[in-house]
This record gives structure tokens, C-alpha cells and sequence, in this order.
């Protein structure tokens, strides 16, 4: 399978370090030969139909930040053309999510199923923002549109909600989406000021230089956005979540609410109704209360009852490896055709 | 799709109310109309090629504690009988969990699988006992072997470990599998002795009045073993794991533990080289580290982390909708051929 990488950051890169290391038990146990044949950044373009040397990108890439680098004197290219005109099964968009418009993340991946190619996005951007118009538009063109990446780094909770619960059907979910104002409030409750907590989290490199992202819950809205199109058939983007963020949660309530036995916790959840991001108390003793930047999702449904699903929800190798799976599906899912 | 049951106990009786309340759902939204064409418990025996009605089944049970009271009249016929010589696609065994000699839930498998059946169990000892060589008698017959209801109730623990990590490699595993030990150990920790504990669990009907199967770490066991073959992909059973129980748990061991911040769980743990069930000190920050009748599991795999995966363990209603899963797989891969 031919695959366009648009974005080279940290996700893009663990990707090609994945396929390095995997490519011979990937081909044994799932059929599956995955080859870059073209990369894209922000600075430069590499394009290979025979397969990118996998190593050579990625020292280009160290040693010159651009895969520009790749070859010593290569025409550039940039991502639309390259989608356009590579010949290429999948696109894989891995630019930095952008909550205002989309961009460029929408534009690539529109004109990828334009010209007939899967996507794979781990951009959260075009998904929070026009989630049922891509849908429609992949099914237009007939391809297919995989973003388990998108929530819950490496944690299958979309593939969960929908493989695991088949034959059952799911009333509500609400969960800790957000790892980064999780070890902040984590943080408060061992008694830091919310200032101090997310001076921490600065330095241990979970939260950016400018925070609002995470902390004022755009974020998590952005993964509520995906979990309630895709898991609950809902036809919702951004604008629709009710979204309060976790800068005005204060120390004191912090400890009032452990003196009932109870955390304060950034909760995104959906009930087929309503979409609400917002500090929330709830109980130690409920599985969702997870600590530090853990991810936790809580799904009820008709018949089954109740059940919890935890994991890291970030990490360059964790998120590549949904990647895998996404590419891993499309295959399948080509093949059976 | 035509179903036999066999064993028509909580999960059957279950099974058969499920199917009475969402027939129209199921049908439109899976495709799927099941027919239970003939029933059998210990006592007697229903049978109709054309589908029996489910509600007067069920009201025969209840009137008369027996299948057999379904119609006036009707000849007995013993399980294997009924499971050889009716037509139907699949065979569901939810007869009683037997460790000792896995009967008579083997026979039935066998005579199902030899007769060209599919089979769905969740009748845990067969597959404790004699997983590897039941997996190739379903191979060499041709039919399919589903057992979800198994392990975790409805929550959907095999398929969550077989699916959703797809493309990467499970590497080990622990978890709390068994709901009735969990719930003692939990009481001990607000103070109880274990003999006081396990009344109370008696009392709330989570513990039998023989409960040496949950206390001695069998039922924990058996699940551990499935779960090693199905997730791993080792061939094992009973004899491979093991196995110490909870009854020498004392209640200053709990609290010396909770000392340190932790608590004891009866923790099955496989490694791809070990299986072992023991009482096990686990931090109270852990995920996996819940309380009262919940089960967890945490997988860690080579790419993608660790992930744990929590629900309730039990209940009629939960392992029925963990059977309707396994019948729309079936039926799903029966459509694809």
C-alpha cells in the first residue's frame, strides 16, 4: 500500500520509525507493505513511487528539519500538489490541529478523497469542525475515512465503542478526554495552586507555551465532537458543545469536594441530547477517576450495562500505532471487496 | 438464523428475553433474525422448526421449572439427541460451569461441532479444560466457536484484546476476573474478617453456598486460561496455571497494605510464559484497582501502551448481550463467505 504523509511532526515521524521496525512481522502476520511515497512539511517535499528510504527521511529530517532534505536537490512540492498528483492508496494527515478553520488540514484531506485516496487523519481540526460533511464527502468518492488517532492516543476507545458493543446500543458516554488539565487538576489536588499546577505541567512538556487549547476545554470538545458523530450517529461539530474550561476551578474546591470523597475532573459528556464540557465532581470510587495525564471514557449502553476503558491519551509511538490499525483496516477492508 | 439452546438457566432464560424485546431492531438494524428452535434443560425438552414462542417458553419455566412443560404432550429428549438431530445453525451451551470434568458441556460442544454446528458457550469449563483441542475440532468441522459471555459478562473483554489492538502485540495481561472474590476483598478493606465478608456476600447472592469456585481462585482460573489461548495465543488449560485463593487473606495483611497506599486483589496475570491467580498488593492509584463486583483488565502492548478495561463481570442480561455479539459475528462471517 502507498502512503502520503502530509506533516512530518512527531506523530509522522514515529509512524516511519514504526514501519522500520515492523515491516517484517507486519507483512507476515497482517499481509500488510506499507511504503511512504511521499512525504510533506511545512518546508520541503520528498517524493519516492518505488518507497521512501524510511531512515534517510528521517535523518533528513533531524539534521535539516525539513524532508526537503531528502534528496540534494529536489524540486519542492507542496501538500496539495503532492496529494493531487502522487500516485498513493492513503493519505495520512498528521498537521498540527487548528480549531479556528481547519486548516490546512481540511483542504488536504478534501483533496485527497477528491482524487480517490483513503485518509487517515490524526488532525482533530477538519473532524471538530466539519465532521458530517467530510463523512459525506468520503462516502461521495467512495473512500474511506479512518481518525482513531484523534482521541485517546494509542487507546482504541473509537474502535471499542463501535466493534466491542455491536448488537448493542450506546445511550451516553462521558469520560476524561484531555490529559493535560487531567494532571493539572491531578496536581490541585495534592495541594497546588491551579498557576502553579500548570507551571508544572509546562515543564514536564504536557502543556504549550500558550495552554487555551487544553485548558479552556477546546480540546476535549474537539474529541466529544468525533466520539458523539461517530459513536453515537450524531451530526454535531464544535459549535455545538457547551464548553467551560478548568482555570476557574479554585484550590478550596478542589479539597471541598475530596472531603465528600470526590475529584474534580474535566468530564466531556454526551447523552444523544446534549454536549457539555465542564469541571465536573466526581467519585474516587468511580473507575473514570483516573489520575495524572490518563484518559478514561465511561460508555453506557441498553443491554450491557457499563464499562470503562483507560489509557494513555498521547505519545508519538501510541498515537502511530492507531495509525497502523487505521491502515491495517483500510487494507482489509479493500481486499474484501 | 436457527439456535438451540442448551441449559436454560439465568443467561438462557436471559437470552431468550433479549431476543423477545429487540427481535425488531435486531432485525433492523444487523440483519439478523433469530429463531430458537428448540430448547433443552435437565428436565425435559421444546422443540419447533419453525421457532418457539419465546414468551410461552419463558412462562413454562416459570410454571413448571421445566422446557419440557412447553407443550402438553411432549416426547423427552435428552440434550444430545436434540442437539444431533435438529436442524439449526447454532448451538448456544449455557449449562452449568463444571471444572472438574467440563460435562456436560464438552459432549455438547463436540456433538454440535461433529453435527456441522456453530457454537457459542458461556459455559466457562469446557474451555478451561480443553480450549486448544476444542479449537480444532472447530476447525476441522468447519464451524465457528465464539465464547464472549466467558469472560466479563457484557463487557466485552476477549473481543476488546482481539480487535481493537489489531496490528500491535499483546505482551501480557493482569486483571481482577472474578467479581465475588473482588466484592470480599473490598468489604475486608472497610474492616471485615473474610469469614464475615463471604456471609455477606451470601447474603447479597454473589457468593454460592459452596464457594470454594470463586474463593479458590477456579473461577478466576478458568478465565485466565481462555484468555491466555484466545488473546496470546498459548495452549493451555487448567492443570497450566498457578492457582492460590484468597482464604488466607487476613485482615491485617489488608490493612498493612492500605498502609502503603495499596491494596490486595486477586490478581490473574499472564506473561506469555506464566499463569498465575494470587492474592496481589496493587497501588489504589492503579485503573485496575477497583472495587465491590467489578472486573478489570489491563493489557500492555509493545506499541501502544497499557490499556484497562472495566465493567461489571456478571449478570443474566450483560453475558446474554455478550452471547447476541457472538451470534451477529457468526452470522456476519456465515454472510461473507
Amino acid at each position: 500500500m502507498r502512503v502520503i504523509v502530509v506533516g512530518f511532526g512527531v506523530v509522522g515521524q514515529s509512524f516511519a520509525k514504526l514501519l522500520l521496525s515492523r515491516s517484517a512481522d507486519l507483512y507476515s502476520q497482517h499481509g500488510v507493505k506499507p511504503r511512504i511515497v511521499a512525504c510533506v512539511d511545512n518546508k520541503g517535499s520528498a517524493i519516492a513511487p518505488a518507497g521512501l528510504d524510511l531512515q534517510r527521511l528521517l535523518d533528513a529530517k533531524k539534521a535539516k528539519d525539513t524532508v526537503g532534505a531528502y534528496e540534494k536537490n529536489s524540486s519542492k512540492f507542496d501538500p496539495l500538489q503532492v496529494i493531487e498528483n502522487v500516485d498513493a492508496e492513503v493519505v495520512l494527515e498528521c498537521t498540527p490541529t487548528n480549531l479556528s478553520d481547519g486548516e490546512p488540514g481540511t483542504s488536504h484531506i478534501i483533496t485527497a478523497m477528491r482524487t480517490g485516496k483513503h485518509v487517515i487523519s490524526v488532525n482533530k481540526g477538519p473532524l471538530a469542525l466539519a465532521f458530517p460533511s467530510l463523512i459525506e464527502l468520503a462516502g461521495y468518492n467512495g473512500v474511506m475515512f479512518r481518525f482513531s488517532g484523534t482521541v485517546g492516543g494509542g487507546t482504541p476507545i473509537l474502535e471499542f465503542a463501535k466493534r466491542c458493543l455491536k448488537g448493542d446500543r450506546i445511550t451516553s458516554f462521558q469520560g476524561i478526554l484531555n490529559g493535560t488539565t487531567n494532571y493539572i487538576l491531578s496536581k490541585m489536588e495534592e495541594g497546588l495552586t491551579y498557576e502553579s499546577a500548570l507551571e508544572d505541567a509546562k515543564k514536564k512538556g504536557y502543556a504549550e507555551a500558550v495552554p487555551s487549547l487544553d485548558t479552556d476545554g477546546f480540546d476535549a470538545a474537539a474529541k466529544l465532537v468525533i466520539m458523539a458523530n461517530w459513536v453515537m450517529g450524531m451530526k454535531v461539530t464544535m459549535k455545538d458543545v457547551k464548553r467551560t474550561g478548568i482555570s476557574g476551578v479554585k484550590v478550596s474546591d478542589v479539597k471541598k469536594a475530596g472531603e465528600r470523597g470526590n475529584a474534580i475532573k474535566l468530564i466531556a459528556a454526551c447523552d444523544s441530547r446534549r454536549l457539555d464540557v465542564a469541571p465536573t465532581e466526581v467519585s474516587k470510587k468511580d473507575p473514570i477517576c483516573v489520575n495524572g495525564t490518563l484518559n478514561a471514557v465511561t460508555f453506557s449502553s441498553e443491554h450491557s450495562g457499563q464499562q470503562t476503558i483507560i489509557g494513555r491519551g498521547a505519545g508519538g509511538m501510541e498515537t502511530a500505532s492507531a495509525v497502523l490499525r487505521d491502515l491495517i483496516e483500510i487494507r482489509d477492508t479493500i481486499f474484501e471487496r
